[in-house]
């Protein structure tokens, strides 16, 4: 088989992108596609039918996960791909699309000059990535049984959406997957930030997935007249919530590696221009590969908070929220990504992804790697996503080459 | 006239204070007694009562004013005091109450002996004092023509409420009053602040009420996921607007002066705890008795704002908000205050008050001066404010002497 013959179609995988962001199409260009929704389901039936159109069968799984797959020549486990085609309520174009459409066009490649690989190749349409991510939790045995997780914001039930779309709640175990029939997953997405276009590579291989690690930091002041309260008998719960927002930023900004820290969510208590800040609650949002290293983070926040109590008269506490773990890519697939990338004479770059992937969850139970390609701008989740036909291209080249390669090994 | 024979009766004021709490009376000992309310009414008939029984006749202006008058030897313009007899939502027993009651005992004082002073006194109940402050307005010719200026949080015109309580609206003007018929005007208060308690002084001399600015601050910078987005390529605007709430605070704490500055109001965009804060606004308040030192203060701020925004690639605007101009006290009641302090042998400071009083009113048109006792730990607009019986009763007599002081001069 002469693989370096097998090539993508820039302009159908294009036409695709472009053909599926009509469904759901916003006025600015971006795209609204909430899963179960309609257009959820209007999606899924179109990509159902590139699937079919490209000799794949095609089955939805109890936990609603499309699952297209292309015969291999042998009775190995699946090379697995795929992505998600639902979107945050005002999404882009790209996110997770490409994903999906990228495997296609690969497939559909391979199937139009009847090139069968050893292993059979599943492309994975997860259900409700952007929200309780049912789908591929569901597949590695991480589902929460308790049917309210995954209640929608509109008050349906997720029993009644699974059915919706081809899938069972009452079976959802047998959505469970394992190594012993997918041998290896790679997913191709945008980067959804701005690191490869600031560092000029074309292809980001995917360390792993961070971990992410929330805490509530409150901050107890006294209120008091911002009037009659002279300056050194203030205990001024912002002056102090300011401190802990810098000491975090300079923190995550100063030591050696490439955790990144947020304090997004900030609410002063009592909120009045004439009373000095009583409270300020604080969220604090941290993200690294190395759930050590972000501990040692935290660490480093809760000495400098502790001088900042002292200094402002204030009590601030923290206390440990959300807490995801992360998954390391396999060094095997990120390889096999690299070796495609030098042959291709492609620049490249190691990463970690900070933000949340299905393949998070598939990497707890199967080799995972993940492709990201430029996002412009690094602008995600909005209507002006873009990533270039030639980034998407490239992005799916990339992707069918790798399974291409780990065929081989 | 043998002036330091009049004495005040200690327990006979601090039972009026007590009696007066009981209407509107909290379950914790405070006291909700709203401009208007069926409360307010209450205690006015009740404050009323006491004047009358003083040998004071009572009127209520235009405004609402309830002014009780104790007639004069001679024709002179009036001795003027008084204060508030509403309260905040949960307020305490002495905000206000203690001016007006402290009034009435000393003028009870004098007729029990049957003195007249050279002069009439009054004794004012101002309009409103914890909201748009209509009774001093209307005195000092500041009041807004426009009604809807005062229409209360609760919808109700102000017309309707000046009738409930003796008023006129359409005839607000003829409240005013000038320096003809108020030689001078003193009013004791709660310090509502702890400098009194903390430097260990009983009254404090009020030197004028300072000047209010306000300014809005706007920190715009790029709302961006908070994993994908590296900390070199973020424009945190929370990250920029902790520095301006720092920098604020550093520039009242450290300049040379009396100044307070304070940053109560922070309202963070999207406020989510995975997005990069892309806008914060902000309040600041700051209060000082020359309007040149604020503007030196703010210009101090700008500075600073303007090295943050280039350091933080954020943009950084103020807008200037609401600017209440300081009214200083007048040095001849300052002098009689500090005369009668002197020859009582107590301890007194010279203070600014720098919350808002119908005394910076009352001084656009008169002579005024202002008298604070301590409030202990410095609790204001609370249930539990309080000032001691002692500190009560001292500041009253302060009060009646200044006035016989003021008669003689």
């Amino acid at each position: 088989m002469q693989t370096t013959l097998i090539s993508i179609n820039r302009d159908r995988l294009n036409q695709t992108l472009a053909e599926l962001a009509t469904i759901g199409q916003l006025p600015a260009g971006g795209v609204r596609r909430i899963s179960f929704s309609p257009e959820d389901l209007q999606a899924r039936q179109q990509v159902k039918t590139w699937m079919q159109n490209a000799g794949m069968t095609v089955r939805v799984d109890a936990a609603g996960n499309m699952i297209g797959r292309y015969p291999g020549q042998l009775d190995l486990p699946a090379l697995a791909t795929g992505s998600h085609i639902d979107t945050v309520p005002t999404g882009g174009r790209y996110d997770g699309a490409l994903g999906v459409l990228a495997g296609v066009e690969g497939v559909r490649s391979l199937h139009e000059q009847q090139i069968r690989l050893r292993h059979p190749i599943e492309i994975i349409v997860f259900t409700d990535e952007e929200g309780g991510m049912i789908g591929s939790k569901a597949m590695s045995g991480n589902a929460d049984p308790d049917p309210e997780t995954y209640r929608r914001e509109n008050g349906q039930e997720i029993q009644a959406c699974l059915q919706r779309i081809g899938g069972d709640w009452s079976k959802l175990d047998q959505a469970r997957r394992s190594d012993r029939d997918i041998a290896a997953y790679v997913e191709l997405h945008v980067e959804q930030g701005g690191v490869l276009e600031s560092e000029h590579q074309q292809i980001g291989i995917v360390e792993g997935i961070v971990s992410l690690h929330r805490c509530d930091i409150t901050v107890i002041g006294r209120p008091n007249h911002a009037g009659t309260t002279p300056m050194h008998l203030r205990r001024d719960a912002m002056v102090a919530a300011a401190q802990v927002v810098t000491a975090l930023h300079e923190i995550a900004v100063n030591t050696p590696g490439r955790q990144v820290a947020t304090i997004g969510v900030v609410n002063v208590f009592p909120n009045a221009a004439n009373i000095i800040p009583g409270q300020v609650d604080l969220v604090a949002d941290i993200r690294d590969l190395s759930e050590e290293h972000i501990e040692g983070l935290i660490a480093q926040l809760q000495e400098r908070m502790a001088a900042i109590a002292s200094t402002t008269q204030t009590q601030i506490t923290l206390k440990r929220g959300m807490r995801v773990q992360p998954t390391l890519a396999s060094a095997r697939v990120r390889g096999a990504i690299a070796e495609v990338c030098e042959a291709q004479q492609l620049s490249y770059g190691h990463m970690p992804s900070r933000a949340i992937h299905d393949a998070q969850e598939i990497g707890r139970f199967t080799e995972m790697g993940m492709i990201f390609v430029p996002s412009v701008a690094g602008i995600s989740h909005a209507e002006d996503e873009y990533s270039s036909p030639e980034q998407c291209a490239r992005g799916a080249m990339v992707l069918l080459q790798t399974l291409l390669k780990l065929d081989a090994l």
